[in-house]
Order: structure tokens, then sequence, then C-alpha cells
């Protein structure tokens, strides 16, 4: 990092785009460039209520990448326009940085292509939130010493689903790792059904519905006479910019596209 | 607590009566007066492995009441003797403190009716856990104030039961207190069986099974905003001590029959 | 609580205000009779942006009492507003909650023989958050039972000072209850001046400042083999509203003034 | 792990030579060939109180391993015996995992040599804890992220320092990654001297000290809107265990020294 990073970011006006243009702007080393929005052209962001950034809005990728050169896009659209303004970044010599889950393995693969043959650097990031990838990552590790883990989600009682899609990933990405195994005791005796939680692969996993929670998860690894727990805690959407500015700050040293973000952290 | 007082204990020579034996020594203002054990009649605790007391055994109650005219008897037998024993003590003018759950209602009631023609106080004490006691209690006290709430339990892996008994009997104590609700959204649906926990009245129940885990519970109240959570977690047998202190200190003061620890504490 | 509680909130423009008129809309069993402001005589609240009730807006608070003849009022202004709606409303026969803490004691003690010359509850709350108050009067409990105890605040890294008041108030409360010790081994050692946090009667304090955090306490108590620890969590502002409630339907049933939430909790 | 691991134990009569003893009978895949022993020379373990084992008792480290030729030698004895049977060790071919702090440099450096000439693994381990060196390796990764952490650590009030070793090391390995920083606001201010905890290179550390508790440590990472926390509670000295047989079990594929169990954990 020893030159300033210049970036555009598509979607300034969503949640996310909001918290990331404040994040740019309040980062050393981190210069916003411009934004491409799907209105507004020619106008500044200070123009739309809630900005005060002096930044030029495009609404034409192309045209932005041509004018402004930035070195990185930041990409919080949707995934048929993040799809486009990712193709668009390689041909014009930009890194795309794209927080989508929806493409196609068939897009996947021509963004890959091209960022090999351009040697440019992209990341696609499903999840910024790089906390829980943390949480999720050293779990995994710790899953090869301890074989022996129940997780525990805790999430606001609006939330529909248990467990929660962290959990599920959680627990997948341990059963990678660890050996199976039927965990508690074998004679073990539920007197009130589900008391025991769900069972993953012998995993067990806790999901705690409570107005006044947030979005927390503890995954707790028992082995002999000790306890080893990684627990993280979310309170708002604010939680996934260190994700967004650790991409922008590796996606200049990349010359390939890496498939998220727990690929590269190390 | 103006005068030393004078204590008996029965059963010294389990697990419970050891750690008694040890606290009563160790603390400021009890005295071990004598033991009473089913053998040994005549000798000294001290001359058993693994006592220093010079504590006289007794094998007879009654005998040991008259000769050694305790204030208090702890008893840590077995419900057959330590009815026996109470009866002995309150017509010898000693205030029981019995630990034992077994006693049948008609035996509990003539023990109360001595108590109260005595004016001499008794303690029947189903468990001397004064953490755990005080847990389940202020649960109770906060169901009031916040009607979400779920309970997580977790235990060593060679437990048998889930949920554990003192998970269930906190749950008990809410309910009694709390209007009954069921807690989620109300179209919550769960992807893994069991994730949501077990079931009482509305109330989610989690039993978490782990090595390295000894005996540890956690209550959550969930409202506006906030969480409030009341946490337990014992190491060893001598977790009761205190309750066993706590009942000894309190009999004396006692005129009537008071069953649990949790009525003595206020 | 048979019958609708009639309220009447004066302040509802503030933080606390709007949550206040939020929650009394929100909740059975009371009703938003009308409220109270410095400006907007005789609009409805709803010709406010951001709120949609239909309740009437005074903003003298004679006129409101006489006209609408509520149960309560609920005040969320400033000491000296708050003092003269207080004395208007109990001349008027409504019930104040008050939410501040500037009162002068000669202020209180007027209300207070005017509460009892009535025979009118009234509530004067410094702080409404009922889980934090919870965890304070249970800390107090508990330490009649553990004598060693500590506490860890943990708080955003913007607050100024440390401990936070609710850790000294929560000290304060404990140090009435137990006896003066002096915790740690006599012989420990700091290598790392302040390691062992702050001293308060011989009970250690420990203040955390992090981003991520918001106001956390955890006051833990350590006993023979175990250890109970009292939690409080809280996110935001709307986490007061239980207290306010709460203080709605006990005031009903008072007929003097209550100085302190903790008081109105048994 | 294809084929049983013939182990030798030094020292199998002291604290952690019992456990391991235990472990490796109780392991599939280990095998215990023999103990090495001051005395007792040619009787069987099982003769020893508190034995069961069939495992032959050798006085001479060079007989036993000439005799045995087991895989490993593990030794849990005092750093000048640990040296010699290091050496005896590696001469005869046999793989040394020496569990002691106390080795000069001179010593590690000769050993070393021998390691690499024999290609032959070694693995000096000052802590087994696995536990406890995963909490810190992760602490240390999580530290590139996250710039703000905070140390709590927990111990029984007879523990001396504070704070404690590992705290120390735990903070000490964060700085080498983290770049420094002061952490809190930057005019924040302890109302009661200590508040704040312990400031080492910025990071603040808090020591809490109860009966009641064994050994804890949590590591706390803030950012934007999250937290991370990594927790290890130790009860017993059963906890060393896993890494004893981690060390057994990776020191077989190894052909060289290895200081430190962190470094053959990925």
């Amino acid at each position: 990092m020893n030159k300033e990073i210049s970036v555009v970011i598509a979607g300034p006006r969503g949640k996310m785009g909001r918290e990331a243009v404040k994040m740019v702007e309040g980062t050393k080393g981190l210069t916003l460039a411009a934004v491409i929005d799907r209105k507004f052209e020619g106008q500044k962001l200070a123009d739309i209520e809630g900005f005060s950034s002096d930044a030029m809005i495009y609404t034409d990728a192309d045209q932005c990448f041509t004018s402004v050169k930035p070195d990185v896009l930041v990409d919080l659209t949707t995934p048929e326009t993040g799809y486009a303004h990712a193709k668009a970044a390689l041909i014009n010599d930009v890194r795309p940085v794209i927080g989508t889950t929806g493409f196609s393995s068939q897009e996947l693969e021509e963004l890959k292509q091209l960022s090999s043959d351009k040697k440019l650097g992209t990341i696609i990031a499903p999840n910024f939130a790089i906390g829980a990838i943390l949480m999720m990552k050293f779990s995994q590790m710790a899953a090869k010493y301890f074989e022996d883990v129940e997780i525990i989600e805790m999430h606001h009682d609006q939330k529909l689903d248990a467990p929660s899609g962290t959990g599920l990933k959680t627990a997948e990405m341990i059963k990678e790792q660890r050996n199976s195994k039927q965990q508690g005791h074998p004679d073990e005796k539920e007197t009130v059904t589900g008391a025991r939680g769900g069972d993953i692969d012998g995993i067990r996993i806790h999901s705690v519905r409570l107005p006044g929670l947030v979005a927390h998860q503890q995954v707790m690894f028992g082995g002999d006479g000790q306890l080893l727990t990684i627990k993280h805690d979310s309170h708002d959407r604010g939680s996934f910019m260190t994700g967004v500015r650790l991409c922008i700050e590796s996606v200049i040293d990349l010359e390939e596209l890496i498939y998220g973000v727990e690929n590269i952290i190390d």
C-alpha cells in the first residue's frame, strides 16, 4: 500500500453502498474517484441527500472507467448488474470487487478467464463480514484438534429460519475437517424433544431467538479438561466494511480471480 | 452470629461429608463438636485416613446429642438415616440441617410438627448449591419483567439426561411467574430438526454436552434492545459448602421447618 | 390492569419521547390520550414528520389535563419542565411518571407531600433501563452470599469516563451489602500496572473499551468451586421502554411518591 | 497414522506423566512400549500403586531404547534429564518429544543439529495446552484484521502474578502482528485508577481473580459494529494431553527439530 488506491463504487445509494462511501472516504490510502448509479448522470454525490462527497456520478460503467481510470471497482448492486460491471471493469483494466452471491458457474468461469488473461485481480465476495469469516476459518482449524464441537447461534426473534445460514456453513466447514463423530453419550436421552439441538453429522447446533439479540454465534470445542470458544457478535451493517476494505487493499496485488474473502485471509 | 455454633456432622466419610468437615473446621464461628458414623465408635476422626480433626466419633445419634449438646446437626447420609437423625436431634433440642430429597410427605409433616412444637428450626435441603439456587430465584424474578427467555445448560458428555434437572426446575419456576407465551417468530421454520431446542410452555431449552464442560447453565432474557443473562458455573462438589454454611447459620434463628434453601434467601 | 390506562406523554419529539409514543401505541391496555409539546398547539401528532398517531398536541399542561383527564403523565422533558408538569399533574388528579435526575431535594419533598396528600402515585425515575436495574439488584442480593466479586463493564471506545456510572453504582450497591474485603491473594503482584483493575472497597472493577461494543456489564461472584455471573447487554434506546411501561402500570396502584424504578421491583 | 506408534514415557510417576500413561494406553494407534524412571528397574508399571499397565520400567535410557526400539520418546522429567534423554533417543533412532522449557540455546542447537543429521523429528514443547496455543495463534491471526483488542484473563485468587504468563505471551504475539495503536478515546479518564487495565503497547489487559475460577482467558477484537472473541477455559492438568498426543503423531513425519507446539499447527 505505498500509493493511494483510487476506488469507484457502484450502487452508492443502497444500505451497503452508503456505508462503503463513508468507509472509503474515511480510510487513509483510499480515494473515492467516482460512483456508478442508475440515475443522476453528471451530478455530484453531494447533490443527493445524505452525502457530502464531491465524487462524480456516472450511469455508464465504461464511460466511468475510461474517464476516471480507477484502480478498483467495488460493486454493491445486483447479480446481473454486478456481472456486467465486473466484465466492463476488467476490459478497462480495473480490478473488480463484487459483493454478490448470484453468479452462475458460467459467468464465474468467464470472469475467471478474463481475470487471468489480463493478470488483473478480481474478488467475488458472497460475505464481507470478516469477523464471521474468521470465526468460521478458526473453527475449521480447531476442528482438526478437537473433534467434539457444538454451535450456538443467536438471533432476534423476527428471524424465520433455524439454524442460520452462517451456522449451517460453519457446520459444513467443520465437517470437511474433522472425522465424523456422533457426539454426547451413546445412551443419552432427551426427556424434552429437541433439547440436544439439531444434528449435522454428529455436530449439535442450537438456535436461540430472543428480542434484544442481533446476530451472534459461538462455536464451542471441548476436550480433556478444556474448552475453546470462538464467538462473533454483529450489531449492524457497518460490520461488513472491514471486509470491503480488505478486499480493496488485497485485489491490487492479485493476478487472478478469488472467490470468497476467506481465501485472501492467511 | 455472636457466639460460636457447635456442629455435629453425620456421614463424615462420604464425598459431601468430607467437604463439610473441612468447611466447618475452616469457618470462623463454627466448631465441629463431634461426628456420627456407622462405625468407629469411640475413635477420633483423625484416626481415619484423610482426616486431621480431633472430633469424637459416635455411632449412636441420641448418645451423641446428649453427650455433646450441639446447636446444629448437619446430616449428609441417606433419607432413612436422615429422617431418624432429624427426629432424634429435635427431641434432644438440636436443630437439624438435612441434605436429602427422599422424605415422604408424612415424614416431612411429622418433622414439621415436631419442629414447631419445639420452636426449633429445621432445614430440609434437596440442593445446597447456593449459586444455582440464586440463579433460579433471580430467573424467576426477572421473568416478571421479561417474558422472552431461553435456557442453555451445558454439561460434560457423560451426562445421560437432557435437559438437566436444574434446567427443568428453572423452566418450571419461570413458568409460575410469566404469562405463557410461544416464543420466536410464529412462522419460524427448523431446517434441521431440533435446532430451536426443547419447548417447555414456549420457553426454549438447549442442552450442550461436551468433554471439558463440568456443570453450567445460563438463562437469557431478551427485551427491547437489551439482554439480561444469569449464569452459573459449578466446578466441583465444594460448590455446595456455601449453602451448607448458610443453613447452619440460618437454622439457629428459625422456629419452624423450612423446605428448600431458596426459602431462607431474601 | 383490568381497564385501559389513558396516558399523556410530554416531550414526544425527543429520542426517548418518540420511543415512548411508539411503545404506548403498541401496548395492549395503554392508550395515548394526548401529548404535551412546546409548540404545535391544536395540531395532531400525525401532522409532525415521523408520527402517525391521532393524539392531540397541547402546549399547556393544565389545559391538557382538564380536557383529557388522563390516568398517567409520562414526562421525558427537562428537570425544570418535568417539575412543573409533575405538580400540575398531581393537582389535576393525574399520576406523574417523571424520567429525570435533576430534582432538588426541596422539589422532591414538595412532590412527595403533594402525592401523599392526594393519595396519588408518583414515580421519579433517574433510569428506566429495567435490565440494568435488575442486574444491580440481583448483584446486591448475591453479595450477601458471595463476598468475592469483580465487575467488568464494556463500552464503545468513544466513552470518556472509566468506570461507567452503572459500574460505580453497582459497586456502591454491593458495598452496602457485603462485608468489606480486600480480594485476591494478599501477596499478589502486578507486573503490568493496572492489570488488576480499579479498587472500590476491595471490589475490582475493569473497564473494556472497543469499537463494536455498545453498553455491557457483567458482575462475577466467585465461591467454593462455583461462579455466579449476572450480565446485561444494551443495544439501543429502546431498552428503556420496558421500564417506562412498568412505571405506567405500577403508578396506578400507588398512593405515594417512589424514587427509583428499583423500588417498584420485587 | 497407518501403523501403531510405539511410545516410551520418561517420568511416568509425575502428575503429567500419570496423565500421559493413561492417554497413551487409551488412544487407538498408540502403544506404551516401556517407561523410564529413576527407580524400580526391571519391575512392571503395574507394580507401582495407581497403575495397571504391563509396561516394563527401565532406569537406563540407552538400554531401554536398544531393547524396546520405540518410535517416540515422551519426556516429562526435568530439563537436565530431558536433555540427556533427547540426545540418547536421537542416537538410538528414537524421535524425542520433550516437555520442558529449560534448555540453553547451546543445548537446543546441538539437538537441532543431531535431529537434522539423523533426519529424525524432534519436538521441544514448553506448553502442551493445545487449546491455549490455538487461542494465541488465532488471536495473532485476527490482529491482522482488527487493530483494537483487549485481553481479559481470569484465574483463582491464589495466583500471585498479574497478568498471567499466557496473557503476556498473547499480548506479545498480537504486538508482532498489529500496528501499534493507543486504544480507547484519546481523552478518556480513569476516575478509579487501574479501571482501564494494564497497557502493553496500547493493548489493554485485565486480570480477574476469584475463588471458583480455574484458568481462563478471553481475547476480544472490536471493529465496526462487530466483536470477535476467542476464549479458552482450562479445568485440569488433563488439558495438556491433546497436545502430547498431537506431538507424538506429528513427530513421526518430521525430519528436523521443531520448537513450540504452535509450529506444528496449521
